[in-house]
């Protein structure tokens, strides 16, 4: 639907659902800087349709509004707008209805919401882990518009962690528990009457998410199907005072007896797709292992390779299961943002997307 | 070794080893309001000996230190000082050989450190749990004198949230990952800028007394020796940006299929000897089980039933084991003096004290 | 308004307006334990009534919430309620017409709200500074009804701290920096996002009531008007993330000269109607001064006395004005519903309430 | 001193001393991206001398050492090392002497440290606001060799801040209250059981340094002396748990009457020899002012233009000076580190260090 003013020759123009939110902030903030987008819409709820961008979001960044975004009008979330690529950061609320809506009209939509993530025909990727399951796209029926997601945040850095162990070695079982940071339940989020002092052992719907979600992004796809794996998950789910990055404790139970520094060595040497065509939002290294007994931690790590990285520390063995070992990896690019531009970038590249 | 000028007629003499450090002070602010204690020597390093013990110390209680002990001169950590029980509050690099000279000496030495924990002899004791363990003192070769020790911090609060779990149920594994607050790691610990903003995922031979001690304390004791429970504990510990109160998530597996039900009910009617001797440190109810969903927290329940209750909340199934619950308990008290005195309230009411 | 079938013989029965609040809350708390006072009506806005209480709120208070107001039915912020004092907690948005309406049925408005504060015939008290202005309750024109209210919870801190010094001495400027905590902006309040690892140079129409409160109750009641005092104050307000305790940096100019040693003594010395009536909410000293050179602090200080104290410290010579000190209090107690309810207690005993 | 083994041509080698502390490593960490300047020396104490600096330091910049840095050996503090530069970052007890004797031996020591600030011949230097007073390292009695110091880091934010009013229009009084980072303390510096859900009213010699290290740096020099300004300055000093980043509420009273749109344009427009000679560590502008009510805020705009910036909000008038308003700047590159380097810029282009 892209309209008949277009004229951007170099870049594909992009329009951004949920703009004002706080998961749409950080679309507008990293796709402002990206080598291969042009942000040409931003979408929001009807209170902010009409306004300047600049005037319509509280703004919460720590990097300045680039004044022509600023200027930009805000739109309706209505597929009438420009854009090839629709990114969404919708609220879950509203989320569902609007991308089928996008995918209907002809959009590519790469959603961070939850909404269509374990819908059969919908593809659940992480780029260095299941780049292979975006053939899905042929199986839905929106013409040349398509549904593409990425994990939840905390599901993303247990699975990129399993993913060289899982295919190597196999993997029975997984125990889990996160940290997660405030950043991760939005703005204005949780309140610092409930944070400061505390921890909360719980978050809505979380436990559930990192105990299935995995499963589907680690399944096989099999005649346009995906077999989820064969693995369980048990997850308990903290709120911690951190402002930005997950952490988790993960005890695994392997499908073979492994020598631990053959675990350290799959992956230190774990590369994939995103690496291969170097990405613009590919780390370096997906996983990088720290040797220092109190690594990783979200203030040291969470910036690494981009942001793009899952740090990870401690291994040794579990008196229950096989192994135990530490994550870290930051939930706003790593786990939501990031991840959906290197969706959208392997679709790009591997010509799933015309403009 | 109680010294020819004694004239308490009501109260017990004791003495607090270590009594400038963190969890001397603790010792000193308790007992003071104690009404059977008093205290009559403290002890700490040469650097304080012969200064008024409100000079020497840095002193971190949140109620004022009263003038009498501001007043009190310290003294040597050496047994010729009055007192019958000697509480100790000390290092661990000096602990061991000043403890056992204190018991050699006579006195009732009740140790919050981990020197002699594991002592075949010295008994490792949590009021609820194990009181039955304080027989173990007869067994030790130091004439009237005797060393009676309690658990780490995080080891308590799991061992006691397990305790009825075990007697009815029988446990066969447990998968823990606590999160502890800095004041565990005492004064001045933990560096703000290495925990504002973070958690840190290590913390030093937490996770092997976490594994090894309740092991013991749910052991059972034969012909004078503690047989250790049948168990297996694997743990992670971390450093979370909290003042006081240690969280854990816990996952069980039972040796009986049980309704979630049974055991909520199990845990409300734990009652134990302490609460049955009515002692002035026992909690009302050693173990609190909150129906709300976002329980137990550190800021809302380190403080209940004087600051020795566990709280736990949140049973539920678990994927790999039987259950999945979470539990809080008060680090300092629960976790470290307020369990030391009720040791010595236990050794008093048995009568295995004489003054 | 009292309902016919009232049968209290002993305590005085009470109504608080915005019972779901978080100040609301702490009335409720507070004032359940409350040796003279005895909740009967809980009202609040249209979602929670006819909802029993313990349904309707979002209980933040680090004490249980008591069985019996648990079960108490939520009633509209009508005054056909039963109670003849009305603790008022309501959000500023209504405060104003409805605490009107209260007075005029009859009611004892005991308010916490800024609406009122500065109305002509409106006694602005903190009962150790001007008990006296109570006195104005007599021209309201409301028949036995009356509404009277407590100041900001900075502006308190401050006031009770200048008091003595103003009598004394007189007192010509004022320099002011706060350090607020987030208690007292409510529930939900500040965002975590906002305030971990940041402070906020800024809170909304505080700098004013700082700058203008504190001249009314200093003021003199002459004629049935308060005059408000001589006196320049310049206030700048910042949010930080502490939770619960109000610091703040003060410079002063006196109108004489005078020995800093007088200045300590005068504080030390100063006590109030509320102490001679030793009334169930009046500290036993209403300022502490600390010789400590980092003291005070709000975890240290803030619950000292009952929570009412303020505390204050590092008395030295200002280069510009005369003098610079530090002080802190406890700003939903001392600053807000500690100091209501030591106004209800000053209108019981000196005669204006009869129920 | 330079080793005759010295064989860099590009670039200027440079020594740090104190290289393992807080100070030292944000000069290691920004120095090895510095276009000029070359390390060659890492000095620090005897305990760490002869090992890799890699194993001798405790590293805590969130960027990771690089390897040939890691791999360096740690040498004495004594002036027969490499290096035409000495950047200093030494612990006050003992920076006087070691800095005196480098200075001796012909090095150019730029030094953050406190001991020579207000030395008669020692250029106190922000390079923004007195570059001129450079000139007095041609008093200094070194030979070839010069000791330059920059302020103390609330100092230089607030200096800063002053210049271009102090120019254009006279400043007579100034009061300040800063709200300190833990940084500003160093490591281990604050302990977290100080800091969490507290702030501390006081830090060492603080008050002190800002209320003098002004004068001298906006003195005027005059016959190789510097006349310090004619201002009066009262400062309050907190610490707050903020990890980087000093802010301050700031009154001031000028000498003359002015209107406040002139006064931001002055900042606005405020550009300076840094600026014009495109140093490498100069902000494109030193000073940021915003029109929004709630800012600068330290997690907002530590970081901007280099983290060299000093932020200002919320100009406003003041009931008894004139003018109010708020500043905020980074505390370990604006306030240290950053600025040292500036200065050592400057000395190169200005042609006093050769090498």
């Amino acid at each position: 639907m892209i309209s008949s003013d277009f004229h951007y020759r170099d870049k594909i123009p992009v329009a951004i659902l949920g703009a004002t939110g706080c998961v749409g902030q950080k679309f507008v903030q990293m796709i402002d800087r990206h080598p291969w987008f042009q942000i040409v819409s931003l979408c929001a709820s009807e209170r902010s349709v009409g306004r300047p961008y600049g005037e319509a979001v509280n703004w919460l960044m720590s990097t300045e509004l680039p004044q022509h975004l600023a200027e930009m009008k805000v739109e309706h979330c209505f597929p009438n707008i420009s854009g090839t690529i629709a990114f969404s950061g919708l609220d879950s609320s509203v989320a569902g209805s609007i991308e089928t809506q996008f995918a209907k009209a002809g959009y590519c939509v790469i959603s961070n919401c939850r909404n269509h993530r374990m819908d059969e025909d919908v593809p659940l990727v992480i780029g260095e882990v299941n780049a292979g399951h975006l053939e899905l796209v042929k199986s839905q029926d929106f013409g040349k518009g398509m549904i593409v997601t990425n994990p939840n945040c905390s599901a993303l850095g247990l699975t990129l962690a399993l993913k060289p162990l899982f295919d190597r070695f196999g993997i029975e079982s997984v125990h889990v528990t996160t940290l997660q940071s405030v950043s991760g339940a939005g703005y204005p989020g949780v309140p610092s009457l409930d944070i400061l002092d505390n921890v909360i052992p719980y978050i809505q719907d979380e436990e559930e998410k990192v105990e299935t979600e995995p499963l589907k992004i680690l399944g096989k796809l099999e005649k346009s199907k995906i077999l989820p794996a064969d693995l369980k998950i048990s997850a308990h789910c903290y709120r911690v005072p951190v402002i930005e990055g997950h952490s988790a404790s993960i005890s695994i139970k392997l499908r073979q007896q492994i020598n631990p520094l053959e675990i350290i060595a799959t992956w230190k040497q774990f590369k994939s797709l995103p690496q291969e065509m170097q990405l613009p939002s590919a780390p370096f290294q997906p996983i990088h292992y720290f040797e220092q007994n109190n690594y990783p931690q979200p203030k040291l790590h969470r910036s690494l390779d981009k942001e793009m990285a899952v740090s990870i520390g401690r291994l040794r063995p579990c008196p229950i299961l096989d192994y135990k070992f530490n994550i870290l990896s930051h939930n706003t690019v790593r786990g939501a943002v990031g991840s959906a531009l290197l969706n959208a970038e392997l679709l790009v590249r591997q010509g799933y997307i015309f403009w």
